[in-house]
């Protein structure tokens, strides 16, 4: 048991506050043999990575990874994991001095300062400490990682809402998701959003958001029945991410408003006499195992409480206060958490893919 | 790690399929020196035994509990926790015998049916099998145990929507609760939903629902950042039971929808100096650790797949089939899911107060 | 993490106090399709059941198993295992009714009565409850599906010592094993055995034994570094045996004696092109992994605490009192322990080869 | 589950090869507000730190540790624990810049080079890689942090055996064992291992030793019946040092010689009602948990297999080859485990002691 591990045969350990010297990770578990280059973990963080446009908080961190373990590098700096724990470390670089007395005194509505202290009786206040989002970098160095161990399987992050704004699902396109800064498939929708935003923005409020993650190619039979469900691991990922709360698989919440007949998705027997199923309200996993269709989930990311609106509040002594966060910070923190579910659901994925193999030899 | 079993301190094992000779759970980790009577189990099963109205199935089971360990119990028959497992037993009592050699080699769309035997190449097709709500009277006999840790914790939950019909808030009475055959606070939608389910019954359909679960009373602190957080366990728990297609918390995806001044729960300093929290679109949960608010979860079960429609499908040898569904089933699965969802709350409540305990002393 | 399980991927729980209804297991992640026979299990149970010699305890227990889930029974009774968990029950029966408030209030010197107390506040007095090695029952069914697991595994265990008499290994057969009482291969020592601990015996008293267990046919890859190692999870299982006190792989503590030069076991290559080790003073392990030799495991069982001659302890109420065991007992619990340390040989065995394969496929 | 984590509630994550850029660590669990210096983690690496005597390996690595998480610092560098894990790193400094080529074909015999690549097809052949003795270190400081959860206890280990030369137990003084370069209790001994190592060393051979470690100030009720046994955890956590192959508790393997009459350990009422046992053979664990008494455990260390002494072998070809191991080395690693064996009890006293309060409150 750890609070702070994620996965059981592809287990990832992270550590790290958002002011402190370094954030790190550990993924033990990594199968042996596996190649890949130190650029293929660097890309994946500079997805994540703050500061690429005017939507996102303008700490500016290279987050640049050092891996510091179980990996053989080869002349050419082609890497071969060896079957023992990779640590990955980055470096903070931008923690901007200040006087961090204030905030640690009072507390944010909405914010983790309150109950931090209600719990551990202390705790580190720059900058969020520990339930900073800086921490979500190390999950997407794992994620990437992990998909070394999922080679025929892609997986896509979208934003398919922000704040009152939802996509149209019929102009959807992957590539668009590339061509603005909120990852949105939609690119009228993402135009729209813009403009929302920057008033959001300028306002010193925030906003929330809704992600959707697509995992295609996965093979079927991952997962378990009862308390080993793909769907229940898939939902603890995408709930431990910071400011979610809330996620659904497949038709999700909707399935709840259907008969029986709309809800289940017919088969008919492919040329391999394998099932091809003719819809996919399961969102590719039944009974908490994977039918081989797409592998769908969402997640709501509410907004983040840092805003400039003065807040009725308390301090530590247990006096009103209102709170008001200037300076940097995520406008839609939504917008980021695209690689960090990406790579939540890669992490659990290449967990099962271990987990199926070990007890079927699948 | 285990497939079958749940939570770390408090920690649930379960096994036994639909159509076996007995269900059971082991609860390990449960302190000593807790008292309480078989009766406070069997009342608890009692709630979501079948065959209580005509809306659920027709399956005549008892589902009289055994305790077989982990108690001293006195001449008067009070049971004292001695600190060792709890081992738990239930007898299945009305297997119908029938012909199985149908359902055995096809596959109901929608059903864990044709994921078992891409996994497994085998699974217990008699009433299927493990993936039956069978196995949840055992989370309830298990929850019935949590609770015990949890004195001061009231945990109910509601059935909040069935189908296209959604409960007025404005009349949540839970009193109501008890007094119709749903699990429904709203006495008015009740009426509704007799007449609804009536139909969807009568035409061999089914149809989803929405829960909610509060747990009022649980202290502040339980949780922990990141990978321990208490949603991302309470989203596990609920998503792994039966059917559960999503969990939100609090405000759940509708907090996606609004702006930092409206999430974020303002606070004022309560007589004891502690915060006094102004609203909870967080649900009790702030960065992962309890508020010492209500926690408030809803989860959405999709409708059963068994039903008496015709759909396409396979059958194991490759080949197109249509398979309709007879006999007894649940028209609204969702209902029976009050109880568990109540219980799968408490054993991760129960579980987080022992580690909190373990960790911190609190 | 359980105080009442034992393995990962191969994981046990067991539950059930000496004279409570029932003892149980629940055996999870068996892989599917493995056949057996419920006298499968019942033969290893027969070899560790009580009263079947004038050496062991004459409390009756017919150790008949139930196996109640995780497998689908043929009409000839052949079951296959369908990769859900195997639960196992065995019912008490021969409870001997008796006045246990004496036994309830003072303490066996060197039993667990007093730390039990110590630590809960409460303890199952009646036949050392859950200490009682009764619980090993239930490792010997679960170590008969573990061998399911390794069909080309030979685990056998032998008793090489008892109190002063220790075997001569130049004697040393195996199906000697079978014909003397005390599972010892050395047929002549067998005999001094027998005179010797009927002495024991008819003056109340006991004595400690040493048991070796070797695996013959356990394929190299097996454990990990580290924390993963093999003679890690080996010794744990080992030392979980009641009364158990020491634990060595190999030469063992002999090995601390030894130099480098007499300690390696050196290789030449065999015709396959893989090393053939021309010792085995590693016990099959090196660097926590196997090797492919048989893998060879001693512990060391302390005698049994409770005896009739009189000794100095204390009650609960913290009073000075003398205290002497009467009634059925064993002279040496360490007989019993070879089917035991057997079955946890397998458990650890059967879990890391499905822990290999699933790092590694291998 | 994790191959490379130690500990449930109190857990140590360790990474890093003897050969890479660092060696690291990740402690989970610890509880908040206990306040330490760097120094002190330093101070106990330091003890275990190599090139400090001519009897250990003359690689010069000043193992000085970086505190990256988990802590806030006071001006005066006072830390204190904020629940949240701490990172620890070290790089490594004199990885002496040489050819591998040799070593990365051919296997030294009693090594763990020939069963990595059997299991993983892959290792990092740098100096041992993951097998190297480096990565104790890192246990020792995760020891470190351990102590600060057990303030009132003294944990301390001795050499009690090297090779064939054995301390007189009349002779034990603590103080002597940072008198001389070998943790020896005895100083008679101490001078005769001097004269001993020196021939061994400077043949270019090995020998192996035995250690005790002695936790002193232990409360009772740490551990837990059956699979939880604070034994089963030691003998675990002691095994899983590198080159150790056998553990032993109190009596040991000493205990099978004894009748019940000398093994048990007597008790009278000491004046606040509780028990003062009359003797300790039981190392201070009774059924698995602790009695309060001097918990008492001993390990023994194989010779390490780097010796210049040519032995037979084969290579990565399968080819015969003859290897001897040249440079430098520990002519009795042994002795440097005796910091790693306090650690090591540290961890699971530390460990229990949160399990338990989990469970228990106490």
């Amino acid at each position: 048991m750890s609070h702070n591990s994620f996965g059981h045969l592809f287990r990832v350990t992270t550590f790290g506050e958002s002011h402190g010297p370094a954030i790190g990770a550990v993924v033990d578990g990594c199968p042996p043999r596996l190649t890949f280059r130190r650029d293929d973990v660097q890309a994946a963080l500079d997805r994540r990575r703050p500061g690429q446009s005017r939507f996102t908080t303008q700490r500016r961190e290279p987050d640049e990874v050092e891996i510091l373990s179980g990996v053989l590098e080869a002349e050419d700096g082609l890497l071969t994991t060896t079957g023992t724990p990779i640590g990955l470390l980055i470096r903070n670089v931008d923690q901007r001095s200040k006087d961090y007395s204030n905030i640690a005194q009072s507390y944010r509505p909405g914010h983790a300062d309150v109950t931090y202290d209600m719990k551990y009786g202390v705790r580190d206040y720059r900058g969020g400490g520990r339930s900073s989002a800086r921490e979500t970098a190390m999950r997407v160095a794992a994620g990437a990682i992990a998909r070394l161990v999922l080679p025929n399987v892609t997986i896509r992050a979208a934003l398919v809402a922000m704040g009152e704004i939802e996509i149209d699902r019929s102009r959807w396109d992957w590539a668009e998701v590339d061509r603005n800064p909120f990852f949105c498939p939609d690119p009228v929708a993402a135009k729209e959003m813009e403009a929302y935003l920057d008033g959001i923005r300028k306002s010193g409020s925030s906003v929330g958001a809704v992600l959707e993650v697509e995992a295609d190619g996965a093979p079927a039979g991952l997962g378990a029945p009862i308390y080993g469900k793909l769907d229940g691991d898939l939902a603890a990922a995408l709930m431990s991410i910071n400011a979610v709360k809330g996620v659904e698989i497949g038709a999700g919440f909707a399935a709840a408003r259907l008969t029986g007949e709309d809800n289940a998705d017919e088969m008919r027997a492919g040329n391999d006499g394998k099932p091809v199923f003719l819809s996919n309200k399961a969102g590719g996993v039944l009974g908490g195992i994977s039918t081989g269709q797409a592998i769908v989930a969402r997640f709501a990311v509410k907004p983040t409480s840092s805003i400039l609106t003065p807040r009725r509040s308390i301090d530590a002594s247990g006096a009103d206060v209102d709170v008001s966060t200037k300076g940097r910070h995520d406008p839609c923190v939504g917008i980021r958490a695209a690689p960090v579910g990406e790579a939540m659901v890669a992490c659990v994925l290449a967990d099962h893919v271990l987990r199926h193999r070990g007890q079927t030899g699948g």
